[in-house]
């Protein structure tokens, strides 16, 4: 039986029977056929030594359970380490972030406490995922939407814990930033209520966010000062129709003008679904265009066009722009997302064009159907729209990596270095440059495939008022390519803290790197952690490294 | 010389000197001349031996002098209460939340750091006020708005750290919601930027929240856990154009019609101005209204509707509904604003007309006229828009209850009592059945006057997804009345309490009570407040008290 880091062998079996009474026999883990579901399916160190397992998992039921698995965990000095669902697969799924950690799966505690579509808002337990609601909404008839991510199967609360993201209009797509109160069992056991949740007889726990005194709900997203066992989430009630419109330029340079389009309308409301920027002339689509490409095949590029993207430097020749010009190809494409009434869609569509024809010269449009009532999900089963712009989660795009996808070639995982650049097209062109010249010129970045910078990365709008520079690295089932890749992965988050792009998010292996990088007079930020971790977990027993916040006892420490 | 509590007349003295070398000689102020520029104007207690008054105050420059100021506090133990421009009035204005602590005001350091209206946010001091920001913006010619309070001399960062609200769209009403970055001074004299702040060059400190691990910009809101020296917002892009509409509904249970249009309206996004309800039945107006018949004087009602008025009961008889359908007068009006080009306002508002056809019975609209460009401010200053709803900082409604307001019956002041409501009509209806209960059994309530609560208290819909039932009480001269003032107000803190209504927000004397109710398991959020406390701020000399939170030194035993 592995035991976690310092602890015997006789104060672990202690512990898992304390556990055991608690949770039930059933629910307590420590086989290695058990612990298996528990590894990290798309880590590169999977199989080396350095790979992430746990010791042992714990499945309670209830917050009154976790309560009590907590207290013993500090009685018994044992790590734990909470997972939702597990699914956050590229970042490290269910595996904990230190060797030995017990994972806590709350993937049990799956109430739907309470889903309100007159106020908008629901609140649920970590083990709700994105299908569970979706299900219960429609099986309810309730006129609400969800917001999820690309893949449908995660948790709610695990899924806004790690600053995930969604697809449906602004107010929605920032999950953290959706949610609207929470219950938190504390490492001493003790549950807090934070917004009005901590007011009984309040009816408003999901309905306004700030409660009375400081907001403590940050301190449990991305860390490890809390366990978080119910939380609210605001919803979106169901618009009449949804209406996508694609806004085309001809010209490199009008990127500029497209993205001082996507700014205008998205922080004026003007169009308040999630932007994309693609381009059909490099042969890059959208999410819905890449997963109709990986079902019905890429768009065969005519042979001279596509000897002039192998071409393109940074995405760039004047004979590509020449062709495009020709053909008619955008260089640069916006997706558009409306919500609304008919009549608004139109009215918005229309203010967009006159935007965009003031800031790009020779420009096109193109606008779908507007899809009305039950015609929306008719049409987002069709894929004329991308089903997770009107809430509906599925698996789809997720599956386009793996052999259940029916691809031929899987990668066995990926993870994404995800770098926040600012919004300007000035900063897509240098994070091209950059990233081009690191691929180039350093050895451990020539050594590893890089997805989705050539020909030329656009960055995400997952989030308003900021993009993300997601690059994606293909994991594999050869150690030493993944090897590599965790080296190349270390440099991207170099280079890219050199630039003033830091990540919003990354697998666990390179938390510790990541946050270090937020480095403001010596690193004052990481140590006002670290003080807030000593006071509310003085035994280190929750999730000890992760985001790089470690407790006392296991503190390396840094140079002044 | 008055001295902190617990602090020695030569100590005090050794740290004003050294307080001196740092701010320079005349930005020390002892006299108690210069300390009565510090008095709360408004608080009941003032001129009582319980009034809250400063020993001294200290105005640093910059942020390297807070630092210097804040570790010769830490060195001798001198507590320090730091106010932005002071102006928080009716909730404790530029006073210390305890008396003897030494203000530290932060009104020069009113640097405008940076305002982007490419990317829409702002990052400035704490000395900022919004007349300050708009002043920059207008002669720059910058296509941003602001979003400002009732008052627009107060600052920006004074008011978002206290969870000020403004008039604007539904994303940038809610101060505290829309702020993006931080930079605080810690107790322990450390400077800590939060979010993107944190990376050295990164250009997205305005523009992604989250940055990497734990968000802790909600700790330093309603706290006493740090002094924010910069912070950033989200401003407004300057729409086309502006138009309010009106949605009147005759009967009484209309109110549920009416309620459920604004959620669906504001939650989707179809008008994101401020809504307000007012009840022309009743003869109460909206902000703007209100701020006319101050000017103009009240609309005279015609005696028997006076006299049906007088005779209802929690607003409401049959004569007077009866009379009002007969005469045409709504019970209800729902006052929204639209922005944007005007054909999507256009559009909106025949939405919003549909919505409310089929929720309210013999509803009827009125729509203003639709303002675009330079004429929306000649709109404002014409007072045919409330100029808050377009970030128009002004003076007009706060100067109503002052003598240079006109008004020959000033208060000397005021307090609001703002407890936070469920979003339904029927959380409004028995709001005022239970206050009009309390003033008329409970002796406290029944010997002072309670503002808007007769004939009907409607809420205010600053922040989307919830209401406050805002009720205020005019501080006078008179300290006989102020105490008994005083006791009211803690007796409908305990009424609210007891029904789930909580405050969002209250004056620095009732802030222990008001943290108090929110005790769910023992006060576990208090507690836990109180362990960061102990950890961020050892010693507590920064605003020990404020917003209930004490540090160890100080803090009573609570029953257990």
């Amino acid at each position: 039986m592995n035991t976690p880091q310092g602890v015997s062998p006789a104060t672990f079996a202690t512990a898992l029977k304390a556990f055991a009474q608690v949770v039930g026999t059933d629910w307590v883990f420590s086989s290695a056929e058990d612990l298996g579901s528990y590894r990290d399916a798309y880590s590169p160190l999977r199989g080396l030594p350095d790979e992430r397992t746990a010791s042992a998992a714990v499945a309670p039921a209830s917050a009154e359970e976790v309560q009590a698995v907590v207290r013993i965990a500090n009685q018994h000095g044992i790590p734990l380490y909470p997972i939702s669902t597990g699914k956050n697969l590229g970042y490290g799924g269910s595996a904990p972030a230190r060797s030995g950690d017990v994972v806590l799966d709350l993937k049990r505690m799956n109430r739907i406490i309470e889903v309100n579509d007159s106020n908008h808002y629901c609140i649920v337990e970590p083990g709700v995922s994105y299908f569970d609601l979706y299900a219960y909404i429609q099986k309810k008839g309730l006129k609400v939407w969800i917001d999820c991510p690309d893949p449908g199967w995660g948790s709610l609360i695990g899924n806004a814990l790690d600053h995930g993201v969604g697809h449906t209009a602004s107010r929605y797509r920032n999950h953290f930033d959706a949610h609207c109160g929470m219950e938190v069992v504390l490492a001493n056991g003790e549950a807090v209520r934070t917004g009005m949740g901590a007011l009984p007889k309040a009816q408003t726990w999901g309905q306004f966010k700030m409660g009375f005194g400081p907001v403590l709900d940050g301190l449990f997203s991305q860390s490890n000062f809390g366990i978080v066992t119910k939380m609210g989430f605001w919803l979106m009630p169901e618009p009449e129709a949804v209406m996508t419109g694609w806004v085309m330029a001809p010209r490199y340079e009008d990127l500029h003008g497209v993205v001082e389009t996507l700014k205008y309308v998205e922080n004026s409301g003007l169009a308040s679904g999630a932007p994309e920027m693609s381009s059909p002339l490099l042969g890059t689509g959208t999410s819905m265009e890449m997963v109709k490409m990986f079902f019905d095949g890429p768009p065969k590029l005519a042979a001279r066009h596509g000897e002039l993207v192998a071409g393109a430097k940074l995405g760039f020749s004047p004979e590509l722009q020449r062709y495009g010009l020709d053909q008619q190809i955008p260089y640069w494409q916006l997706h558009m997302t409306f919500y609304g009434p008919p009549k608004v869609i139109e009215a918005q569509w229309d203010a967009v064009q006159s935007l965009a024809t003031k800031a790009i010269k020779d420009v096109r449009f193109q606008a779908g159907k507007i899809h009305a009532g039950p015609e929306m999900k008719q049409a987002a089963d069709r894929f004329e729209i991308y089903p997770q712009n009107i809430g509906m989660p599925n698996l789809e795009f997720f599956g386009m990596g793996t052999r259940a996808g029916g691809n031929p070639h899987p990668m066995s995982g990926h993870m994404w270095f995800s770098p926040v650049i600012p919004q300007t097209a000035e900063a897509i062109f240098e994070v091209n440059r950059v990233f081009d010249e690191a691929v180039r010129t350093i050895p451990a970045l020539q050594r590893v495939p890089v997805l989705g910078l050539r020909p030329f990365a656009l960055p995400t709008v997952f989030i308003e008022r900021s993009f993300m520079a997601i690059l994606g690295f293909p994991v594999s089932d050869d150690p030493k390519m993944n090897q590599a890749l965790v080296q190349a992965f270390r440099e991207l988050i170099r280079v890219g803290a050199e630039h003033g792009w830091g990540e919003y998010r990354t697998p666990t292996i390179f938390q510790d790197q990541a946050a270090s990088v937020y480095s403001y007079s010596n690193h004052s930020l990481l140590r006002l952690q670290e003080a807030i971790k000593d006071a509310v977990d003085p035994k280190g027993i929750l999730s000890p490294g992760r985001y790089g916040i470690w407790p006392k006892q296991l503190r390396k420490r840094r140079a002044a």
